[in-house]
């Protein structure tokens, strides 16, 4: 098949074929005309260099396609809102072939699907490096988007499911072969990579929290340290996290003992989560958990509070407190 | 100043400052949220990438920010809908300056303030090569979009204002420095050169030619010839173009002498005049063109009809008829 930009497009419609609800005008025309609902209008959009957020050379086209949606999703996702329409556009270097990119965009339908959204739109060109730019358009009742400024003190910081699985699965994909090659077969390398491969945006997770009353929200793309910095920042108010209650998986302590790092590491300043970073009344905490459990089976966790003040202070298992500096992942140092 | 991703959105954020209708979360948040107008949603995208779109050597960062939000408005007016919000994403290499990327963003800004949208949000990242992705939300009372697909045999195609300027432009700026010398001394070079650096998007005049009854409309991104093609393909027609009838301006003529080339190369295979093309009832043809000289001082011409079948004939000033190739601008060959 050739790589030309009309027969590209025509392929992309055909892996993309199959009406969705509200769509009037979809691929292919100047843009995508959509219906929108009764209430606010959430935008988000995110880049993905090769060389910056992925390596093309490692990453399975289908996987990076579903990562690209689902990493969008999950900012829709963080205000308390639902996803409803995608854009994906993409500049490819000239020796992509079709077929791959076909591959791709097998990979955000599915992750269209899985979240409940159609892809409408979108522009294709050509650069150096490969560079995917989604946008979603999704939707909030009125008066119901939970940004990052609401937090107060005495508040609990609450995350959900747990963290640091893509950063050690990160730093086990460079690791020396030896090291990843007994972590595989140990077993539980394979949760550590897929979870930086295939993240899961949190959408049901957090309309659930906004309905709970949370009261500051966003994703956790950059770790818990660099994130609540911002969240705190935005706010205006400070931070006391207790580094004994941060909930990390067996795989990411299996994962730090095999590379010699404190899992803390992982789990505090390393990124790619997308598990949602909220604020709420320490009342509405035992609440929160329920409700997420049942619904979703997933964990939610206080892992400090909110207080008077700036900046963020990490309390260890003995009680000493430390500051806690907002390193983390730095897609734009890197 | 330094160029952290922090700094540099909060140095954004004071270009950008200045509270805008119907913004309910604008920049700094995980995603913006605004409120929908009653009619429906048009979405658009597109990117520029240096080195395809654009050369940042040669090119000013106001005037590219400018033009950044420019073709996507265009892509907008195509539909007869008019821009409310937009996203800004930038991919940027390390060797560029903060205050580089605060001037393009002053030339966003500009060129929001003109098109009466709000700039809402938007990703930074890293990159080897610039990368500018903008998105485009934008409104159309519910059914009358206009689509590529509705032109009908018997319609007269029309095209606004005049084509080929920032073709020969192109072709002038990257002419032997004699040439170009010689062009601005003529005095006709600067009107050509802003055409490609500064264009305008036909906003008012997508709404009133979607008044008047357009069948079909797209800008003119990738030339007539190519554009056509693709209009005519999606509404299962075929047309004919009278050359003698496509508008040409002086200075287009001026610069094809100069470069001995056929001026027509510029006006029906040029890129980038982001005039719009339409189709409509021959009889609205005339009370369109004198709403569109009365509130906008700008010409309609008739360039050719739609006819039964498919592929564009060109029909010279003698009559001669010849196969019109729907070669043009094609950003994802370059």
């Amino acid at each position: 098949m050739e790589l030309s930009e009309d027969g590209l497009v025509a392929a992309i419609r055909t892996v993309l074929s199959g009406e969705t609800s509200g769509v009037i005008v979809g691929l292919g025309d100047d843009a995508a005309v959509v219906e929108p609902g009764t209430g606010s209008s959430v935008l988000t959009t995110d880049l993905l260099v090769d060389g910056v957020h992925f390596e093309r050379g490692s990453t399975s086209a289908r996987d990076l396609g579903a990562k690209a949606i689902a990493v969008n999703v999950s900012d829709i996702a963080a205000m308390g809102a639902s996803p409803r329409y995608a854009l994906a556009s993409l500049a490819l270097p000239s020796d992509i072939e079709a077929a791959w990119v076909v591959e791709l965009y097998g990979g955000m339908r599915a992750a269209c699907d899985e979240y409940a959204l159609a892809l409408v739109g979108g522009d294709l060109s050509r650069a150096e490096r490969l560079v995917i730019s989604v946008v979603i358009l999704g939707e909030v009742s009125r008066g119901r988007a939970v940004t990052r400024e609401g937090a107060r003190a005495g508040e609990a910081i609450v995350v959900t499911g747990s963290l640091g699985a893509a950063a050690a699965g990160l730093a086990l994909s460079r690791a020396p072969a030896p090291v990843l090659l007994a972590a595989l077969s140990a077993g539980w390398a394979r949760e550590l990579l897929d979870a930086l491969a295939r993240p899961a945006a949190r959408v049901g997770e957090g309309v659930t929290l906004a309905q709970c009353g949370a009261t500051a929200m966003m994703d956790l793309s950059d770790g818990l340290a660099k994130d609540l910095s911002r969240l705190c920042m935005a706010s205006g108010v400070g931070a006391r996290v207790r580094l004994a209650d941060v909930p990390i998986p067996e795989a990411v302590r299996a994962a730090a003992a095999a590379l010699a790092v404190d899992p803390l590491e992982f789990a505090v300043s390393g990124g790619e989560d997308y598990e949602l970073l909220a604020t709420i009344a320490p009342t509405e905490v035992d609440g929160a958990r329920e409700r997420l459990r049942d619904r979703f089976g997933l964990a939610l966790t206080q892992v400090g509070d909110i207080v008077d003040g700036q900046g963020l202070v990490a309390v260890d298992a003995h009680g000493a407190e430390s500051t806690m500096e907002p390193k983390g992942w730095d897609h734009f140092a890197g």
